[in-house]
């Protein structure tokens, strides 16, 4: 089973956005063992769509086509598949209710144009999953090989498909999960398994994780069981992902579980999390886990620290709230920090002990510093300080990023967290 | 003169790294006027690498390939650009020496390894820029046409062109700007531009977008002398993209400023800036340029507010601080608001009257809600209230997004920075 990824949309042609939609579609099909050889960007052309689609079907079995189900009059792929298939478009009710049910709930009147979108292809099946307005297609395909030629009429393609899916991340990605890649392994008869599984860590550089598990990736090129890579991720921290690909869920999970015990051992409490665990999350769990209650001030990070807390379904338990004193009277006054250097040790432990006192908390955790781009009293840009309060002790903690404003907040972020993480670890064990 | 991109490499299949090289590209052949129509992406495989090559170079005048040109076995993107010249490779005895001298100028003797990238194809050019360790290569194409078919050799492609770049990015991109770009427009003889502008707009559905410009739509389709089209970007907004293509950069941005004046006059006060320009940024300007000073308290969104102006460089000229009062008890305790419902008009007022008194400021923006995925003191999922103190007066708005959490607290973040900004506009005005 080939299947090839098509993203449709002159913005993505043009550099106006980047196509993260094909990566992330691209991940999952490896995931899912399905083989995935070409990837294409073409405009809002419908000539040059249906030229596309055409010849990922020609060269794979299946094609998903991501982006132009939209309302407006440049979104054009449920026209350009219903040529590929030789077919017309018919309006379906059924998708008509769901857009209008859509509008009512936001209290809006559904827009005349947003009827296009239940526009589908004549023979196209509708995904039960619909995150939006616009619905995901199932379109199946039989047609003469290579009918670009209409001479050539010989050997049908039975069985080939084209999914069709909206360009908005969420909505795509919905779609993909529940619908596609289930009916991709449905169709794809034979099959093997690949399974993978992700250490997330913070405390380690690239080559500082790769040193540590050389002699495991050693011993792994020489089995062939699996496969070690990292990939930094931001704020997300530096991943390490284990693939295993075997006969069988069973062997390809003990083979997983195997190098993810040595791996562990190795890179110690650097690993944070697994697969989906987000620092965040592991956080959140930790202090509910101890009992303990959470409050912030944020002065470099800016309210990125409760934000991202925050986006934890649940964070109430743990995070009673946080001040952003971003003008160093809100330091003194709410915080009642003293009159000292707002880029300092003292300042980010006084922040962290106001924010325990002025939020009613168990724990503080403060960040101080200079995002950039200029210093700020007398500090470096790329300068954080991180204050954390605890069992009535205060540490500080100084880094230094030498990046641009925007990562200099979000690793400081992810730092901050990671230091309450492992203050934490120690003090439950 | 129409140019594709093809990006090589097998991690960019598999979604472990997402392809900017081939974005970044495609921006710059439209500010240079030159069509593209196609971008592929294919992993480290030879045959594939020629068929995506061939095909490339069927519709295209010039194809520009990114990647594959580095010391490892897996870059193999010389031996498949020489495969379809159907040429050789010959070492390049000046390239060797440039390899070398980078070695030597960093303390280091050349790998053997590194040879590789000084084997060229015969009759390819290599380009006197060269950042790294791999030349960047001008490769003159001339082959039967469709010579995926051996017996068809009529019809030369006379004047094809392959240029060849490495994928480390700012390799790649000095490469194309002082190599590639000349090199393109000089094929090109005649010579257009293309422009466009992007309005960021927010308050409006693409639908309904798409409905107020539909008459500028069909003007532009009968002229031909510009296109609209829309993106929805979640928190950055809406996107309205006019591009124009004429024969000089003053006909080009003429045609620019009048579609975007006709524009601006249907869509109206929605328009909140253009192209670079952010809805943080514009607020933080429009602050500054009223003399305000802004305090926040957030619930619903977390601290996603203060985190998205903080990032704005200069935000402190504007935003004083930020509460997050998660608790019931902080929104009571630290803003002074009267125990009434969490989620409610008189809740989301009294933060914000609360934020200025306590953060000493001229403006108060709250947020309050239930971001889900459960309902939250009777409101339902999805609801947002926002309140905005401002000239000693108060407001709220209630909004509902019917989505998942991270979105609810998104598009509230918007809303809640737009409603601020419309309301700045009424009182400046």
């Amino acid at each position: 089973m080939k299947c090839e990824v098509v993203a449709v949309g002159t913005e993505l042609l043009l550099g106006q956005i980047v196509d993260t939609n094909s990566s992330w579609i691209g991940e999952q099909l490896a995931l899912a063992g399905i083989d995935s050889h070409f990837q294409t960007k073409v405009g809002d052309n419908l000539d040059r769509m249906i030229a596309a689609f055409e010849q990922a079907l020609d060269r794979s079995d299946a094609v998903i086509v991501c982006g132009g189900l939209g309302p407006t009059p440049d979104d054009i792929t449920r026209e350009a598949i219903a040529a590929v298939m030789g077919v017309g478009l018919r309006r379906d009710e059924a998708v008509v209710e769901r857009i209008r049910a859509m509008f009512y709930r936001r209290d809006r009147q559904m827009p005349a144009n947003n009827l296009q979108q239940a526009d589908v292809p004549v023979g196209a099946r509708v995904m039960d999953v619909q995150p939006g307005t616009a619905p995901g297609l199932i379109c199946p395909v039989r047609r003469g090989r290579g009918s670009g030629d209409p001479a050539n009429t010989a050997a049908p393609d039975a069985g080939k498909v084209i999914y069709a899916v909206p360009g908005v991340p969420w909505e795509m990605q919905k779609m993909v999960s529940e619908c596609v890649l289930p009916d991709l392994q449905a169709r794809a008869g034979e099959r093997h398994v690949i399974r993978s599984r992700i250490l997330r860590t913070w405390g380690h550089s690239e080559s500082g994780l790769a040193e540590l598990l050389d002699p495991e990736m050693r011993r792994l090129d020489s089995t062939g069981e699996a496969t070690i890579a990292f990939l930094a991720s931001g704020m997300e921290g530096l991943k390490v992902r284990i693939t295993a690909k075997a006969a069988d869920d069973e062997t390809a999970l003990s083979v997983l579980s195997g190098v993810e015990a040595r791996a562990r051992a190795v890179i110690g409490d650097a690993v944070f999390g697994a697969d989906d665990d987000t620092m965040e999350s592991v956080v959140v769990d930790l202090m509910q886990s101890q009992g303990l209650t959470l409050g912030l001030a944020e002065s470099v990070t800016g309210g990125l620290i409760a934000a991202r807390l925050t986006d934890v379904p649940g964070a109430s338990r743990v995070l009673r709230g946080a001040v952003v004193p971003y003008d160093r009277e809100i330091k003194t006054g709410v915080l009642g920090a003293p009159d000292v250097n707002a880029v300092s040790s003292e300042m980010a432990l006084a922040m962290a002990e106001g924010a325990c006192r002025v939020l009613g908390t168990d724990v503080g955790l403060a960040t101080t510093g200079a995002a950039g781009p200029d210093a700020h009293e007398g500090a470096e840009a790329g300068t954080v300080w991180i204050g954390l309060h605890l069992d009535g002790e205060g540490e500080a903690t100084r880094v230094r990023f030498n990046m641009a404003r925007t990562m200099v907040r979000q690793l400081g972020t992810i730092t901050a967290l990671n230091l309450l993480r492992t203050r934490l670890l120690s003090r439950g064990g």
